[in-house]
């Protein structure tokens, strides 16, 4: 710990690159299962034009010209645009209903069950992503993953990284900011949350983006923790 | 099953009643901790008292005379009006503040862990209360109820029996309320569900209001299951 703050009663998570290996998850699955179903594209380049459309498609509704949908919604249009770029415009409705639901089934990092299941005995664990209700339901059913609460864009109302998005998820568990801390391997989201007033813990990613990825290695800024892994900051936060 | 139906995928219960004794826990930190603390009252007569203010003050939301406003809040100002009642106007406002949560420290009935827990080995489930996220992940922090989603009012931003209630909390888990089942005490609430498209399991609370109270014994329709407990109803659906 950096900063002397009383220790936060609820720790909230962002999710993709964070808790899970998005990338990694999208390639598996599609080398595995989507490239004999049709589906035989270059998956890494396939998985990064997916998620690079992410952050324009949330862009208009914090921008205010449109009104907020779940991300399942946003995904979707964004795989259209991608199979269309991917030259595969004639993949079946039904299957790209299946497939946009490989965000409800990515795997977590190897540290991230273990170290949730410890942080959960001391506090309230809950997301603060940008996925909705159901992704992140069905995510934690598919995975394991043992969250107290599912916070967030969809029971905010906004995306991160719009105040909206933290404050609305400190207000629905009644606490002040000050007593939340967001965990995240993004610096951008990390001080986001703290211009709030959110406590924050940095943990690196590595290998989020690949082998070319750019990923944060250090914090940008003094935040309370920074830690290797969940169970790094489980160990750090004295949870057994 | 007295109908034939598809097994739900989301088990979505009442809360106040039907997985939690509120009477029962009103009294009884009633009597051992605030009658210490300066509220000697007919603790009996003070929680019914108290919850007797909990539809009314629902109601003027549910209508539209006032915006969405959390159960704390609304427990929070029927408070007030009790002790006014009682002729206690000058508790505290520190105490009551730690007094309104005592709804945020109601012990579930014996049957309820364990029913609970078996019941999430196959289904997601969830709380479709009218109590505030805040109360529910507080609730479930102090009793160990392993919730993996947090629905209902304010989630759906009305109050039970609404009809937005219930399906505000199957569109957050985007699945058709046909494919959702709520559990409750009160037949008022399972009509209401059905109403709107859910399935329904009626659990007898015989003792829900205390020995001159006049609980729901029997279901009111053929709502899909009945149980004498939730390990009835884990039993019933084939849940270890």
């Amino acid at each position: 710990m950096t900063q002397q703050s009383e220790l936060p009663k609820a720790i909230l998570f962002d999710v993709f690159g964070t808790v899970v290996d998005w990338r990694g998850s999208i390639i598996e699955e599609g080398e595995q299962v989507w490239r004999q179903r049709g589906l035989d594209v270059d998956w890494p380049a396939f998985a990064d034009a997916w998620r690079g459309l992410y952050q324009p498609s949330m862009e208009r509704i914090r921008s205010g010209e449109i009104g907020f949908v779940p991300l399942d919604v946003l995904h979707r249009s964004n795989l259209d645009q991608v199979l269309e770029q991917f030259g595969v415009a004639d993949f079946p409705d039904a299957e790209r209903v299946e497939l946009n639901r490989i965000w409800h089934r990515l795997k977590p990092w190897p540290d991230v069950v273990e170290g949730l299941t410890r942080l959960k005995s001391k506090f309230i664990i809950g997301t603060l992503s940008n996925g909705n209700i159901a992704l992140m339901v069905n995510m934690a059913k598919n995975r394991g993953l043992p969250w107290d609460v599912i916070l967030g864009a969809e029971v905010s109302r906004q995306y991160k990284p719009h105040p909206q998005a933290y404050l609305g998820s400190a207000r629905a568990l009644d606490l002040p900011p000050s007593q939340c801390m967001l965990t995240a391997a993004h610096n951008s989201d990390l001080e986001a949350a703290r211009d709030t007033g959110y406590q924050g813990a940095f943990v690196c990613r590595p290998n989020e983006y690949g082998p070319d990825g750019q990923p944060d290695l250090e914090p940008s800024d003094s935040f309370e923790f920074k830690a290797k892994s969940f169970t790094d900051l489980a160990d750090q936060l004295g949870c057994d």
